[in-house]
């Protein structure tokens, strides 16, 4: 074969010449307006196929919808993000919906990046997963393109939102582990200090879950928090910090289980066994967690739903921008494996 | 706050008052076209900044660019695709492009709807990751919009690859196991039938070069293949058969690290150890190869660095959609761990 320049588009000028219509007509057959007869929709629909033809999106994004969603996911690494995606397609499945992802790297700046882009690109709706921005940014935003936000709380006047019950959540992890005899039990959080984040972010309410279980476990004297962040590296430094201290926790309550496997590596280093010396959970139940050689003691906020949950609200949103906005907040179930076991000696 | 509708757009109109020059000036600035004055590009940009004015991507898709780069990964699980990811962001990164993502899912009709959905939204470009879709349709794709492929072989007039030399890698394997004494050394791989993909697609390249490999060092006899697939799954079921084979091997190359982990799972299952009964590696050396409690012996094929290719080899073609095809194709090495030990007995 040889190189040859990029074949001419086929036009709706070429789609109306075939169908031997006007373009008006082949206009309305494509805009699913009314006064195209089924005889005409049928003529106009064999000579898309037959030329090929595929209405340029940028064409279609200037008179109305592009079916393009939009998700931000804050990372590609973390792999509970990938049931939520699932969950986002399996929703959208056999409509017009096409689903593009971006990552927002946990950052405000790249956050609003990403997001810019996707309003740029004419998208109808956006999922944001997770995000740190400002709260006022988020419906600013949500005021201009309809808005999802998935996994933070808090009421807003512009977007839906789903998120799991992350205090009970806590909650489940920390009851598990004072039935199995654990008052050592320690907390790796992300670290926060804005003001609302602290109110909304999910890492937050875990941390604020686990000090009032503990509390109310009356392990109040207990509560003992690595404060790092939600990466593999964050559950390295968090676990190794707290095994300097003396006593040691005798159980660690990670905060999502990409955090648990950095406190699995920790450990395994300082050569004390999981979970003969010290017990680890984590949160999201993620594929890792199933993992046989892993076998995570972990709790499950079922992503899939989530991302359901969240298409439907959007493209309900999409259709009644105006509606009022929905919270869904989901319970979650504790799913109990092999790193976690009573406590032997104190 | 009360809801309110979304607030109007600000259009170039609106620039050309506030900046008070003609709105063809305003396009002169934005197109970075000739004959627009530095006085009136300051003029124009600060009248920009001031009302938050954005280009409508739909609109600049009408008259050219839209600095939209499309990416079609196979699936989001595989930790081996977010590293390519890094790569192709951090090479863009000051760029104005910005990259969009979107599941293959491994499959020709779910892969046509991604390509077909990325051109319809005008993209720049495309990087299409490991596709499985005919050959035919990857150039004719290429022609309509600058494409690249990553990992997959063979030339094509069209579009321009990166990939890894699969046939090293898989050598790399056999040759680390036979030093260490293994003889009955099996290959977990991904299943194929296609005539072309057979001679193209990177888990075909590792089958041969295993094969070739286990001839070179005199082990013709012993080559055993399970034929599965490059999933966890894939990994699991291809051990439990290698197994239940008289006799078993003492060391499992899967074709990809995910592929390793379900290996692991049906070898701890079995009640054996590894390395102590069974030697394992895998092809990727992503980040869970490292992850100390699995600690896998693994073929590094820089990630990164062929995300980067990739993505310099775009951006070239979209300034030049009539340069030659280039294929890039690097040299992989062994990131030799735990996993992999000394032949004990026969």
């Amino acid at each position: 074969m040889v190189d040859k320049p990029a074949p001419r588009r086929v036009t709706i000028i070429d789609v109306a010449r075939h169908a031997q219509v006007s373009t008006t007509a082949v206009s309305k057959v494509l805009r699913n307006a009314y006064g195209a007869s089924p005889a005409m929709r049928a003529k106009v629909q064999q000579a898309i196929a037959e030329l090929g033809y595929r209405p340029s999106a940028a064409a279609r994004g200037l008179r109305g919808q592009t079916y393009t969603i939009g998700v931000m996911i804050p990372e590609l690494r973390n792999l509970f993000f990938a049931d939520i995606l699932d969950g986002i397609t399996a929703q959208l499945a056999g409509t017009d919906y096409q689903v593009l992802i971006a990552p927002g790297c946990n950052g405000e700046k790249a956050e609003a990046r990403v997001i810019d882009a996707m309003i740029d690109r004419s998208m109808d709706g956006l999922v944001l997963i997770a995000p740190v921005s400002a709260k006022t940014r988020l419906i600013e935003v949500a005021r201009r393109v309809p808005t999802v936000v998935v996994g933070r709380h808090g009421s807003s006047p512009a977007y839906d939102s789903v998120a799991d019950d992350d205090v009970a959540g806590a909650a489940l992890v920390v009851d598990h582990l004072a039935d199995l005899g654990h008052r050592r039990i320690a907390h790796i959080e992300h670290h926060e200090t804005d003001r609302v984040r602290l109110a909304e972010m999910p890492n937050a309410r875990r941390a604020d879950g686990y000090r009032e279980a503990m509390r109310r476990r009356g392990l109040a004297g207990f509560i003992d928090i690595a404060s790092t962040s939600y990466t593999h590296d964050g559950g390295y430094r968090g676990a190794k910090e707290l095994l300097s201290r003396a006593p040691r926790p005798t159980a660690i309550f990670a905060g999502a289980d990409v955090v648990a496997l950095g406190a699995l590596e920790a450990i395994a280093e300082a050569g004390l066994s999981v979970p003969g010396d010290i017990s680890v959970a984590g949160y999201d139940n993620s594929a890792l967690a199933s993992f046989g050689p892993i076998s995570l003691t972990s709790v499950d906020q079922d992503g899939r739903q989530m991302g359901a949950d969240a298409a439907r609200l959007l493209v309900d949103r999409i259709a009644d921008r105006d509606r009022r906005p929905v919270q869904v907040q989901l319970s979650p179930t504790l799913a109990v494996r092999r790193t976690t076991a009573a406590v032997s000696l104190e």
